[in-house]
Formats: structure tokens, C-alpha cells, sequence
């Protein structure tokens, strides 16, 4: 509904949506943005990037913002991966560091910071000011490779996320917002996971990004989990089976006797479930993610 | 230039100068003696609910809504709440029978009829269309009394929904979102609940009403239940003990071997939470409940 | 390309757009059409009914329209089809005859004037305003029992359009559209077409609608007419012999020398392919649709 | 409010101001003696070419683009032709193939890369990657000089592309789009031509640019093709002689008994025809321009 998705994604993504091109993005955020006012040192370089960034934030990633990246030097069709996290001193020299060891791998990166709000979509003023760098991956450099060589420059008590590789603006988009909700869903993981990943993955924080309202970590939790559920059919018990055991809180007993099959027989099934599917429901962890997905599926395909 | 066109129809003032041109219109028509002018056979008052109703299913909540409310008898402060749920038959019918019921109890209500979509917001056409009445409370007869009196004029095979009791046009969208996403909800109840009540209260849907995008259901999490767990202050174990037990998957041992005390302790502590709290975390269904409350509850107070 | 669709669409489309909610779109309307300078007589009704078209003109059929069409009665799901033509004597007059008729056969119909400027949008003042109705089917009345009963009220001179049955506030747009472009496009149908069929049905002017910008046409001639030329699969020579015969002119002896078979080869596969496909090469009208058909589908699938 | 912001942000005037120190910082960078001072390692010239030529793609071409021209030694009222193909190796080479070309003959160009998409925007992937040159008149030597002369940069089986002449930003522009929309209508061209010319001229597909929303084709279509048939005023028979004979598929026979003259004098009109407008209709390909410019121009001088 428009007033609901205008509401949420902020004046700022109404700002940027209704400017018909590109050099009136550059040139709005200029009209927008104290960043500007002190305009010595600033290059055009940097305003588009700066823009850039705001876009991929607002969730645009139209041909005006393909634009801006193949004046950012990313041309059509490029690949990349979005890593975020807290600086360990100040954000500028987070950035610096990182766009250094990048280049001395000899790829390229771009850079942009971020306050990380609370749910409220307030600033508290807290400081909690991350650092995002979108990366395009070079030679046998892995984004873990890369991710681990980076990390000194993000500060060690906080979460460091790792985006998927994606292509395109419409992906880069997606990476950046994944690790961006992967951040605001860290403090969350503590309740159900018993160690914080370290770097986090998109997939580490499904059911809390879809808690927040991130549609992509909605649709992996119905597409993905759910659908690894009813993969082998209406006759397969997997789906019940589960279910069952998740809602009498993991006791066999009870499961066994609501589906009168004999305690073995669940636990086998269990077992089978968590070899096919990937997720244990006997982990506290991956149960809360199976309780998310099952809910979130039954209510996609209700009739 | 589009920016210059809205700006001569967009400013705050012009909105609200033209807007009460249309409710104005909206209200003659009402007001006229024959109520039956309209060449499509619809009575200005219908039209005038119809308009009222789209407003509340679209989250709009302010002065033009009042004024729709009044148009139709409400005045300002009024009290009601919603109730919403599939017709026994054809909408058409349930909606004579719930306001004739309604109107013998001596009391005013007005009624709709609303698609429940899918998560996509696809409709797919199975007829999945709810009927919401709201209701002005009349001398003793509670909500509960009214819910069940009016019960018959919906699918038995179906949830009901009853919301909670509000005050003015913000209250009565709220109650009447509240009851939406209930019924959009009520398929994964299934997840966790082992039935599912009767009528529904809002309150019984929390988690999934918060996982598929409802601010109130998400503050309400937060607030309430989330808000209990901390109530006692920062030196009460009462939001460890609670989120260490639901991390281990409901282990007592595990539990407490974390916490470095003695099972007891922990069994012990979470029955005194339980009864201060009004949420048992032995339970699965209110664990559920709990462990999501406590993961917004730690992204809202992240810093 | 954004700046484009902008500009194609026009300032009314962008203005549309932007309003965020439906109340905003019914304000909108009355501070910008000098339609409502005079308003007496003018009900909340005429005024929802205007804004409506002037959404589906602007090809806009998201939730705010859907609501739009609830409040004239139009509720969720309708089905409907359109019916435009040029006026009899007076618009005014055309669009009371039209829903008395409709109302005659029990059913409820929705009427605007919209006009029909030329292809570079500029309104040249010839008084080619076109009536739109937008009619629920009725009983067994089929829609073109419907066209002909309300034929009168056009210009007898002039074309008709029939749109096709589509459901909710998407597909009445999409009707709406579709006779629109009709209209438009039936001045050049007889450069290929012997009569113009009365009325004249969308998919009698693919090729025109395309030309002028219409994505309906141009993915329908893609997706049905080039589809059904390739639906047997790579080795099946219907494409090839079509493309060839078309491209020489519709000379047999030439295409059947070009392919190296027997001109009686070349005839029969031309009929085979008439049969199967529905579309005729050796009929001026349909080479046209066909030699279109095949240049936007070697474009669409072109490597 | 939306609308209030945009208002602050949006005036044309707020537009120019900004803009142009968005280009000031492009000029300033472009100017610096050391032009490589950006991390990136993108100097500021090419930086700015980038963003022209993003200008270009996008339709863009007004002051702002100007200015961009000027920073590149474009100076106010330069002539210049597009040339576009697709790289015989890979892009970066045929572009530094091409400039060096181009600055032997003592002129001088600029380059870039552009990726040519299908009909539905979709980019295949199949790494249709076009180069684009730019290029100023260089004393004696005609644009087909050039264009045969850096012929063997580009890929020898594909098509090349060889735009009009123009002159200032709105033709350099043109040029450009006419290029790229030939370089999208080519694989439609073997549908009625029996061979592709190389280079293609961007007159050699203007109905397939029409079909696709390409406006300049649609114009000249309309003006040159459609005009020149009507150019000898309304008593004049080439325009019903041509469209006739077209209608009933070049038919000569049923032609002239359609106009009711003999079939020598339907040979006659059509010959002289071919001779004053310079297009054939007994001619396959120049027959579907005939009809295409025929159905265009009724649509666009219908009343």
C-alpha cells in the first residue's frame, strides 16, 4: 500500500525516486546534504559516491543509479559484495585502511557510512555509525579472504557482516541492505544463537531480518527453509513431523504420541529431515528459524 | 517540471483546503433527505462508510478521517472496537445480521467487507474476502457478549477476530488493523498453538503479526512483554535466566550449568517470572513469544 | 529509462504518483481540474468517478485505485471490460444513454470522456473527445450484446473499441488502455485492413498499438503471434518459410528457390501454418501483423 | 511531508544552482594538473567522459550536458557523428583502436561502452556490449572513410551502426540514440531485408526503431517518408495509389479495379512514385517503410 511503503522507506527515498535523472540526484543531494557545505577538498568523484550510497540505502537501484556506478568506474554487469561493520577508531580512517587493502590486492572498492538506527528509525545518537564497503571481488581473493584481511579495521567487540556476491546495481542494493539488517539484527542473536558469527553471513540473522521487516530475508525463510520442508511432497511427513516436534517444544514423547507413531520413528525422521533440509529442529537455534519459516509459509500459501 | 506542478497542488495547506471540499460533498450528499440520488443506486451514506473504511484498511487515521466518522454519527472521542472474520454465508448477509444484532442490543456499529490477501499481497481469488464490523459499546453487554451473539453470522470453520477497545479515528484503525492482521495470522498460529482460540485476540498473534509487518504488534512485544522481563531492573536475573533457558532449547541442566547455579535455582526463577510476568517460558507456545520479544527487545535497546 | 517513462507518462502521471494516499488523490483532482470550478451539482461521487479515470488514464491501478473503484461500488475482484467511441450528439448525452441502457440490463456501469489526441500528444482541439465506459458484465448479456445495444449512442461514422473482460482495478486499466490505443490506432487501420471491423477489437490493431508505444501489443505479438510460429520447436520450419515468404514479398516461387524446395512445399506449409497459428501470410492485413510479429520477436530473443 | 521537502529541494531554480557545482567540481578535477589524484585510479577526464556519455545514453541533452561537452574540449556548436558497434576483441581495445584512428586523420573522438539490451530491458548476459564513438568531422575525410577505417575494431560479423551529422549536445545526443536503436533493430531487419547493409545507416531501419519507441524514427517517418507522399497536395493519387496497392498486398490487378483505372496506370503512378519519393512499393523492404510510415501518418493527422 503507498502510504504505508512511502512512510517506511522515508522521506529521503521519496526525494531521491522523484528526481527524473541522474544529475539531479547528484545535485539534490548537494541541495540536502550538510555534508556539502564545506565544499574545499570535495571531488565530483566523491559527491557520487556519496550519492550513491544514499540511493543504495533508500532501496533504489534504478538505471539512474546503474549510472552512477559506471561513473564510479563499475561498469555494466559488475560484480560485488557488500561488508559492513563498526570502525575501530574513526570512520574515515576505517575507509581509508579498507580501500587500501583492497587496492593492494589489486581490485576496487567503494566506501560509505551508515548510522545503524534503532527499530524506531531514530538515531539515538549513540555513535553506532558503521562503515560499508562494496567490493569487487579480485582474482583468488575470497570475500573471506578479503573479509578477514579487513577486519583490524573494524572495531573487534562488534559484529562484522558479510553480504552475498551479487551483479548489478539492483544487486549491489541487496547486499548493502543485507548487511545493513544483518547489523541492526545482531544485538537480537544472542536470544537463540549461542556464539555471535564472526563475520556474521546474511543468512546468520534470518528470522531476525524478517522480525525488522527485510523482504528478502522473508522470501528466503518462505522460499528456502519452508520450501525445504514440502520439497518432497503433500504425503511426505517432513513438514508434520517437524511441526509437530517444534510445537510441543522438542519433546519426542508427545510428538510420537500426537502423530501415534512410535518415538524412534520421530526421532528417525528428525534425523533424515536435518540431512535433507539442512535445519535440526533438535537445535535450539535452527528450531527458532524453522518456527519462523513454518509460520511465515503457512501464512503464504493459506487459501 | 513535476517538482513545480506539486508544488502547487502539494503543500499541506491546499491539501487540507481541497480535501474538506471532498468530505464536504461527502457529507451534503449524506445529509440530504433522499438518500438515493446516486445513479449507481448507492446511498450517499453507504458511500461515505465505503470512503471511511478504505481510509482505516489504509492506515489513515487523521482529521479527514474524523470527519468521515462524524459524517457517519461517531463523534469525536468516541469508543469502539472491531471484530472481523469470514461470512457464514455471503458477506452481504453477514453484514445485515451483525448490525441487526448490534442494533437490538440498542447500540450502533458500521460494517465492511475487506480481502484478506497472501503475504505477496496477491489475491488468489479463493474468496478469502473478511467481514470487519465495528462496534460502539453498548450499556452492559461486553465484547466477549457481542462477539458470541454475532458468532453464527460467520464461518465456524474460520478464526474470528475481536480487537481491542479503543478510543477515537487513531483507536478504531488500530482495532481494525489489529483484527486484519490477525486473520492474515491465523494460519501459522497452527506453528505453535496447539488450538486456536476463539475468538482470536489480537494479543494471541503477536509474534506473527510482528513477522509480517505490524508496528503495533512489534511496539506491544517490546513494550509489554519484553518490558516485563526488565521491569525489576538491571540487577534482577529475571531476562537472563528467561533468555539463557530459551536459548538451550528449554534445558534446565544446560541452563543452569551456564549460569553457574543449581537447576533449582533456574526452575524456581522462571516460576516466579512466569507468575510476575504472565509469560511461562515452559510453555512452547509462550516461549515462542518470549524468545521473540526478547530479540526485538534487544534490537530496540541496542547501542 | 526514468526520464523517459516520466516524460511519456506526463506531469499528470507524475503528480498522480506522488500523492500517498487516496483521500490525497480525490483532493489532488479538485485543486488542479478546472472541471470543479463550478461546483454546484457536483456530488462526492462525480468527483471519486473523475479522479478514477483520470488514474486509468495515466495507466495507474495500484492500491489507491483499488479503493477508488470500492467507493463507486466496484468491490474487490470485479470483473469488467470497456467500451469507448466517439459521442452521438453530446458527450453528456452518450454517457446517460449508456448507463440507463446498462442499468436496463440489470447492471452497473462507470462513464468518462477522455480525449483522443494525436501521436505527439498535443490535444489539436478537433473535438475528438472519446466516451469510456467501463461496464460489468450482466447477466447473460454478452459484451458485444452490450456494444450493440449501446452502439447508437456513439457516431456512426466513427470507431468503436471493445476491450477485453479483465479483473480488479489492474485489468480495468489495462481495458481502458487497450481501447484507448484502439482509437487511436484506427485511423491507419485501413492502410492495410479492407474494413474496419465495428466494433473494432483490441486485437484487430496489434500492430498499430505497438507502433505508437503500447507494451500490451507489443508483448502480445511477441508472446502469441511470433510465439505460435515458434511453438513447434527449432527444427520445425514454419518461422523460416513465413519469414521468407514475407520477406520476398509473398512470392512463392521466390521463397520456395531462396529454401530450395518445391513451391508446392512453400504453399503447403504456408497453410499449415495458417491453420496451426491462426495467421494467414498469403492475407495482406495478416503479413503485416505477421512481418511485425517476427521483427519484435527477433528483437525481444536477439543474442 | 513528501511534497514539502521536494519543495525545498525541487525548484528549477535550486536545480540549476546546484548542478552546475556538480559540473564545477567535474571541471575543477578535469583541469587539475595532476589528473590522476582520484583513489580510484579513474582520471578526471575520463570520469567526465563517463558521465556524458550516461548523459547520452540516458536522453539527456540539455545545458547541463553542454557544459559536460565543454569540459571535453567540445566546445559550443561542434558538429560530430556517432559510430557504434560491437568489439572485435575486447571493448577497451577497439576503443584505444579507434581514438588512435581518429587522431591520425588528425580529428578527434570519444568513446564508450554500453551494453545492448533486449526489449524487456533484461540484460542477457550474452555480452552484447556495444563501443560507441563520437566523433568530430575531420578534414576531407567523410564519416564512411572513417567508419571503413576503424571497421576492424569491431567485431567483422556483427552489424556497425553510422549516425547522422548533428551539431551541438541535442545532435551529438540524437546521433547517439539513433546508433544504439539501430544496433537493437538489427536482428529485426532480415525479416524484410534481404541483406544487411554494413555500415547500417540509421535510416535503414525505421520501422523497426518505431516499433521499439525510438520518437526520431517515428518523426521521420511521419515527416520525410509519409510526407513525401502527400507532398504533391490532397488531388494528387500517389498516396491512395501506394496505400492501395499495399492493402491488397501488391497486387496490381486488384488494385486497379479498386480505384477503378487500368492495372498500366496503377504501374505507371507507382514507377514515377518510386522516382519523386524515393520510395518503391514494389519493393518488399520499401513496402513495410511504406505501410509503417502510412499507418503513422494517419495516426498522427487524423481528426
Amino acid at each position: 500500500m503507498p502510504a504505508e511503503s512511502l512512510s517506511s522507506a522515508g522521506t529521503a527515498n521519496a526525494r531521491l525516486v522523484y528526481m527524473s535523472d541522474f544529475l539531479e540526484l547528484l545535485a539534490a543531494d548537494a541541495a540536502n546534504s550538510s555534508d556539502f557545505t564545506d565544499r574545499s577538498g570535495i571531488s565530483a568523484t566523491d559527491r557520487a559516491r556519496t550519492v550513491l550510497f544514499e540511493c543504495l540505502f533508500n532501496h533504489l537501484a534504478d538505471d539512474r543509479v546503474a549510472s552512477l556506478f559506471t561513473i564510479l568506474g563499475f561498469e555494466h554487469d559488475f560484480t560485488c559484495y557488500a561488508i559492513a561493520g563498526y570502525p575501530a577508531r574513526s570512520a574515515a580512517r576505517s575507509r581509508v585502511d579498507i580501500e587500501k587493502i583492497v587496492a593492494d590486492f589489486g581490485g576496487t572498492c567503494l566506501t560509505a557510512e551508515r548510522p545503524i538506527t534503532g527499530l524506531t528509525g531514530a538515531d539515538n545518537g549513540t555513535g553506532r555509525t558503521a562503515v560499508v564497503a562494496l567490493i569487487r571481488p579480485v582474482g583468488a581473493a575470497t570475500p573471506e579472504i578479503i573479509c578477514n584481511t579487513i577486519a583490524p579495521a573494524f572495531d573487534a567487540d562488534r559484529p562484522i557482516a558479510l553480504g552475498p556476491q551479487r551483479t548489478g546495481a539492483e544487486g549491489a542494493m541487496r547486499s548493502v541492505q543485507a548487511t545493513l539488517y544483518c547489523l541492526k539484527a545482531a544485538p537480537a542473536l544472542a536470544a537463540t544463537a549461542q556464539s555471535l558469527p564472526r563475520p556474521l553471513r546474511t543468512d546468520d540473522a534470518l528470522p531476525e531480518r524478517a522480525l525488522i521487516g527485510d523482504e528478502d530475508a522473508r522470501d528466503e525463510l518462505i522460499r528456502v527453509v519452508y520450501g525445504s520442508l514440502t520439497a518432497a511432497g503433500p504425503d511426505d511427513p517432513t513438514l508434520l513431523t517437524v511441526s509437530t516436534f517444534l510445537k510441543y517444544g522438542g519433546s519426542l514423547e508427545t510428538c510420537a504420541k500426537e502423530l501415534n507413531v512410535h518415538p524412534n520413528t520421530i526421532r528417525y525422521r528428525l534425523k533424515r529431515a536435518a540431512e535433507s533440509t539442512g535445519w535440526d529442529a533438535t537445535d535450539p537455534r535452527e528450531a527458532y528459524v524453522l518456527i519462523t519459516a513454518i509460520a511465515l509459509g503457512r501464512m503464504a500459501t493459506a487459501q
